[in-house]
């Protein structure tokens, strides 16, 4: 592998808990708090794909607001629009994996250069980052506002790639979602995917430079490796 | 809604039962038979739609035992080659649904012209319907081998249109599978979505010209209209 000297985040499931927002969903609706978060993510990340293959991009916004009334309606679930509105908004408070903030703080104190790069649209990755405490540790946040169209398409890593300013083979791209580290690697980034629940590699014909339970784990190899 | 002049059907879980794949499954993987066949269904669209947007197409069969691979290995169970290509090679012994058959010869003898438009490569999607006895309903296939990219990108929907030789607007797309029937829609087909579970309508911005449980209850309403 090339020396790294930058790395791209993912932000959903990576660095932030998406399942975080089952305690909103509990609340709301007692008792399926886990089966909303659950399908609510599965047509999230459905409906990016779908959209993004129709070239009918919305942005993530409204894409999780989509998905959360077929989640609802799908469940038998009473639909209340100011319900639907109060629990999207929890996707922009979603709680850090514990051990982010920490690692967070190794590697820019190694000097790290950072981004995030995400499906999130700018508003929404603003938002989150900043109130979870977080902005310090990122130079900048690539949305796919930029490009209208949903990952793995090629063009967010490009930009992403771009806006970093290395060549993609000296830039660690970090990632959570199997599918997503598949489509960076195939991209031509080296690539962490950060396994959380030991889940199989997908089949898509990629394989990840380095493959880690935790982001703690990542950073002990990357500081290690520099 | 404008005279139909034609149909375009899709194939799987629309003229054919995915779950028929679930009997051989519980035959190699007893007591878990319907876990693979769910799960296997939905990687395989998993990776038709991100294979099409990394714009790395491989054929229906490839994706189908990828899809198959994955499974067994999230489920934990032992994977043999042997297994693997035998219980994918189901998936060209799909049974019809149950009135598949006579509905397609009630549209036959009504003189409606028909063609299928599928994610199945050219050679699956022969093999599906010359195994199941049903090769006299269709005047021909169009397969997404020949825009390699999988549905629901414009792509297939244009193709199937231009093979059929008459306008959108006059030809019935018939699809069971809710995100299909909301692309085609918004391609400009009017869409019967055959809504066979009972299930909420997809959130994508799109309306089906009329909804029904099953092929039976299309071809009644057709028949009626025209």
């Amino acid at each position: 592998m090339q020396k790294i000297h930058a790395m791209i985040f993912d932000l959903y499931g990576t660095l932030y808990d998406v399942h975080s927002v089952s305690q909103a969903c509990e609340q709301a609706y007692p008792g399926h708090g886990d089966a909303i978060a659950i399908l609510w993510r599965q047509k999230q990340l459905d409906y990016t794909w779908l959209r993004s293959l129709m070239e009918r991009y919305a942005d993530f916004e409204t894409v999780t607001e989509d998905a959360l009334r077929f989640t609802c309606i799908k469940l038998g679930l009473p639909l209340l629009a100011g319900t639907v509105r109060q629990l999207s908004d929890q996707y922009l408070h979603l709680d850090p994996h514990p051990e982010t903030p920490a690692t967070l703080r190794r590697l820019r104190d190694a000097g790290v250069p950072m981004i995030i790069a995400s499906n999130g649209s700018r508003n929404t990755i603003n938002q989150v980052v900043s109130n979870s405490g977080l902005k310090w540790a990122f130079d900048q946040f690539v949305s796919v506002d930029d490009v209208e169209v949903f990952k793995p398409h090629r063009k967010i890593y490009l930009l992403a790639e771009q806006r970093v300013g290395y060549p993609r083979e000296n830039i660690l791209y970090v990632s959570a979602n199997g599918w997503d580290a598949s489509a960076a690697s195939l991209f031509g980034f080296p690539v962490c995917w950060v396994n959380r629940d030991g889940g199989p590699l997908e089949e898509l014909g990629a394989t990840p430079a380095i493959i880690v339970p935790d982001l703690a784990a990542m950073a002990d190899w990357l500081l290690e490796l520099r």
